[in-house]
């Protein structure tokens, strides 16, 4: 199905007529419908607080200028009229009822993938510019795990720990999202013009910037909610006292998305936002891919699997702490009677005799009529 | 007021006659009193729990040997009926309804401090005894930091955390406490008996079996209990996957006091415990001493000073998410009229207006008649 082109035209002045985030502006757009709703605000006759959001830029219109620069460089504009608009990642944007976190009014995009597909299943990777060693690691290594397991990786491209998740990704043949604090045509930061580039490629980089916006430093706050809305949940990898990525992690949260940490030395200055995060409630510590997609997941589709090289479990790891005594006191050849197990265990003769029965079950021991052992099956673990 | 000789030698018999934790014995001699449980005891004349308990040793009685081997040894037998006995510290044990965290029948002790004073403030720090360079630096810091506090530590004296817990507490001359599991004439590990020796002259060396009593596997187990009953709450440094230390950091939940754990590369197996830990609800990450004695503290005493070496507050960081919009949108030398300021944040214009007066109270800006700006103060921050 596709949208007329006066609707996108709507849009992409809508897009440049007001700083986001714009609230007054999306609702009244909603109200009155693209078309109209541009009308209504060439022409300034607009509420008070739209009035206010567009008064100043209202008499600009770059619309046929925007949508050919973004054609001249492979992108294009999408607008909630699209199949692939997101809707879904930006209902919780008005549900929140947070002003600054106000959903896009549209979103200049610049990739083969579809906006709405890929973040169907998304988890947000941020964090620190000046990341260590470290973090970059795990930033890389945790992306390449979410992107095997069939997850995209949204980040805003930045140097550091979104530079290492965007990489990991591309690194596992994933789908990546990287969000923009300027327009499409302003590869920021410069140094990752080429990663930028090569996502375009291979996922999207996507901004609700127009054309030529410079990224000032309010842009990457406001920048932030795009990245917490489009996944269903962000991880912070590492993060100094102050960071940018505490804040999208505290938009994920308003928008009633899991916010996850990772852990690191609590030596390093860049894992004390992670720290930090970690000293709030709600905020799940992760320490690999599979825990990442379990906190997003569905329960019972993505509960994490065992860690690779963790020993395998044993017969004894679920017993109750009774049941393991009983088990502890039994020596590994002779068997024992009741009554000598119960000293050996500490505890009362019949609560052993209650125990056994069910570590019998277990295959864990056997009455061996003078008494009880425990069962062969054991040795070989 | 002293106990009388009786009471004391009932105890030391009953310290040898049941394997620990002997929930039915502590509640027998509590109903009884020690002297005359201790005859009943041996007379084989208790109900059925009891005599499954103390039915193996019953006929062994080594009272006057072990009080003679502990005095020879510079040790004495605590019992609750001692002043310094630490009736509050144990109280939490009968109330956990946990017959595995039963409370000691005595305690054999070491050392020139009171227990009932040093653990009215104490902190258990625990953890693998495989530990990383990185774990034995944060046990030992942490402890010198909670000591610097004026906090007993509290720890189980084995390589690795343990050691390094006591290690960081007896160089800031804190009191440390060192619960054994086995006689306080065995020390262990055999490497730590110096260091036992010098906690016995600076703090407490404790252990609820009596004198030549050998420290097996299962009573390190048991033993934690006693450690995660001593203190306030319980700090887990660094614990593979399978750890006694989490033992004790379960001992200390059924216990009702804060379990605590310390973040740590997630690429460290040693900290993979820890991180399990903090992926259950309650646990507290900890990063430093402060944090610790918060955690145990009460709310208003104790709250965690800020981190040293870490930027002072900005006026700005208590402002709300609007708040610091409309501030960041003022530029740093000119005046901006109210309708500007709407635009360049994005925020209605009433919005702006209502935040401005509660910046201008906060002395971050000021009105002067063309529009609103910075105040000076800001930029000497």
């Amino acid at each position: 199905m596709s949208v007329p082109d006066e609707v996108r035209a709507a849009r992409a002045y809508l897009s440049r007529v007001a700083e986001p985030p714009a609230e007054a502006l999306v609702s009244f757009v909603e109200r009155f419908g693209p078309v109209e709703a541009a009308e209504l605000v060439r022409c300034g006759e607009v509420p008070g607080p739209v009035a206010a959001l567009t008064r100043a830029r209202r008499g600009v219109d770059r619309t046929e200028p925007d949508l050919r620069a973004a054609e001249g460089f492979g992108a294009r504009l999408l607008v909630p009229e699209d199949d692939d608009w997101p809707t879904e990642a930006f209902r919780a944007c008005a549900l929140s009822g947070q002003p600054h976190l106000a959903a896009p009014v549209a979103l200049w995009v610049r990739g083969p993938v579809r906006l709405a597909r890929a973040t169907e299943r998304s988890v947000a990777i941020v964090g620190a510019r000046a990341a260590t060693g470290y973090g970059s690691h795990v930033a890389a290594d945790l992306a390449h795990g979410v992107a095997g397991l069939g997850c995209t990786v949204v980040s805003g491209a930045a140097h550091g720990i979104d530079g290492a998740a965007h990489r990991g990704t591309l690194a596992a043949s994933g789908v990546t999202v990287a969000v923009l604090a300027g327009g499409l045509d302003r590869p920021y930061p410069a140094g990752h013009a080429r990663l930028l580039a090569h996502i375009a490629e291979q996922g999207l980089v996507v901004s609700e910037y127009p054309p030529g916006s410079v990224p000032g430093r309010h842009r990457f706050l406001v920048r932030n909610r795009i990245i917490a809305a489009l996944a269903a949940g962000t991880v912070v990898v590492e993060a100094g006292w102050r960071s940018g990525a505490r804040r999208t992690a505290s938009d994920a949260e308003l928008l009633g998305r899991p916010v996850m940490a990772v852990p690191g030395p609590v030596t390093s200055a860049m894992s004390v936002g992670c720290h930090r995060l970690l000293r709030e409630p709600g905020t799940i510590a992760v320490t690999r891919a599979e825990e990442v997609v379990e906190a997003i997941g569905r329960i019972g589709t993505d509960l994490s699997l065992p860690l690779p090289g963790m020993p395998a479990p044993r017969p004894t790891d679920r017993l109750s702490a009774v049941a393991l005594r009983v088990h502890e006191a039994l020596p590994w050849r002779d068997a024992r009677e009741v009554g000598v197990l119960s000293v050996e265990s500490g505890l009362p003769v019949d609560l052993v005799r209650a125990v056994l029965p069910e570590l019998a079950r277990l295959g864990l021991v056997e009455d061996v009529g003078a008494g009880w052992r425990r069962a062969s099956a054991c040795d070989r673990r």
